[in-house]
């Protein structure tokens, strides 16, 4: 059976839902988007998903085409209409259709706002049982990755080279130093167990799911520190593992071919998975 | 009157021409584009557009939506369809539309083709005649602007802040020498009239109308040289003009809120444009 998806204010059909190809989504990239997982029917981060969606629109300017209350209503009407308990809400804002193209723009555009459901398992997957092969790869992306946009075509290349490679996806690296993966946060443990993961800044995303488990982590007597970290770092770490808003907390196994610890998920990344699981799952909205 | 459009196979109303918001093209910015001019209703180096689609649509693993043949007839039906003898016709491909939102995708999609005409002045303009005005600029743009991609959300915001600035277009820098202008190539000429451009790279666009110009200045006795220049440079020249498949040769009077030269469009500019113009009017198909 189809979705049913939300656009500019209509409940429709997923094949019937459609942007003009004048729409500054399609032709400029102009456009944020949010991804906020629903876990036992409920919303899970959803005020830090909210939040960084006001400030990604406002760091370039595109109006919020809801107001707070109207946002969270959509996302519990969009997994109600969709008989969801589990799986991601994927909303996107672009800045609108001018009716022509043009790199110049109206400051006051009407936003296209789309939302739609993906069912997924979230609590038990493959990938958190097993953990994940990764290959480092060059960060092509621009300068302002700490805006959420749809500039996403270097991370969807460089998970297809991973995959090309035989590894589950790419951590992308900057003058020897890892940003991210491709679409998480990338993490490594010390030996002497210190959960380490780079500082924000305009080369990394600023995760909601990052600062959850952060906060978990350092509440829960684990040793955090934010700093950047080398390739040959990472190689000898530990354990690694990367955070997102869908994976949660996932164990990376692997890094460019070498074993990390034992290859197997690292106990601390365990811990921390299911810490952040059940504060997350108790505090979803 | 509302334009007639062309998408996947379909002549539609330019209200008409939707594409799924699930399209590669929205939410992933997978999409390459073109921009062809059209001078007394006959394509300039069109051969050079429908070489460097290929090339981008290459690099990235899209199909060609369309053969060679269907291309060009597509090109001349669109013009002769919304009786345009001088303006540019934007063509776009994407990766089209798997059905559903994932960073990975299948290797044998079918491409979204979509074309639109803009009715435009290209001959006789007002910054052909006046120049333009510049101010220099950070490039933050991904590591491989030389794929002709609809990642143009920095371009377009630097274009809106230089213009917030009292300016017409911003020049990019990257570790202190100019890239590019948002959407064309720079040139300065020293004060023994050499045009320097840029060399080719993955930082910049393989401009069209750039290797047409470089070959006619060339061609005509000027001195070109393709090396990277910095931002002093640019102040300290005697002219800067820049090219686009839309604008042609056209001058660069300031840059910074410094007048080049005599703060006039320069001769040399004003002459290539001039050949540029009678070269490409002879060789328009």
């Amino acid at each position: 059976m189809s979705r049913i998806v939300y656009l500019n204010g209509e409940w429709l059909a997923e094949e019937e839902a459609k942007v003009s190809i004048f729409d500054r989504g399609y032709v400029f990239a102009d456009a944020i988007y949010e991804v906020t997982c629903v876990l036992d029917g409920k919303l899970l981060d959803y005020d830090g998903h909210a939040a960084r969606l006001k400030r990604s629109t406002g760091a370039i300017g595109i109006n919020m085409p809801v107001d707070d209350e109207t946002l969270l209503s959509l996302h519990r009407e969009i997994a109600a209409r969709n008989d969801m308990t589990e799986g991601l809400i994927y909303l996107q804002v672009s800045r609108g259709n001018p009716g022509d193209r043009d790199f110049m723009f109206e400051k006051d555009m009407t936003p296209t706002f789309s939302m739609f459901t993906q069912k997924k398992q979230v609590t038990e997957t493959k990938s958190a049982k097993n953990g994940i092969a990764v290959v480092t790869m060059e960060d092509l992306r621009w300068g302002r990755c700490d805006i959420k946009t749809v500039q996403l075509l270097y991370p969807s290349l460089a998970k297809m080279e991973a995959h090309d490679k035989g590894a589950d996806d790419a951590w992308l690296v900057r003058d020897g130093e890892i940003t991210e993966q491709t679409s998480a946060t990338a993490y490594i443990v010390t030996a002497d167990d210190v959960v380490i993961t780079r500082p924000l800044s305009h080369v990394v995303l600023p995760g909601i799911t990052r600062a959850s488990a952060l906060q978990i982590a350092a509440r829960n007597g684990m040793k955090v520190e934010e700093r950047a970290f080398t390739v040959e770092e990472a190689l000898a770490a530990k354990e690694a593992f990367y955070t997102s808003a869908s994976n949660f907390i996932t164990p990376v196994v692997s890094i460019d071919g070498k074993a990390i610890g034992d290859g197997k998920p690292g106990a601390l990344t365990m811990k921390l998975r299911e810490l952040y699981i059940a504060d997350r799952r108790a505090n979803a909205i």
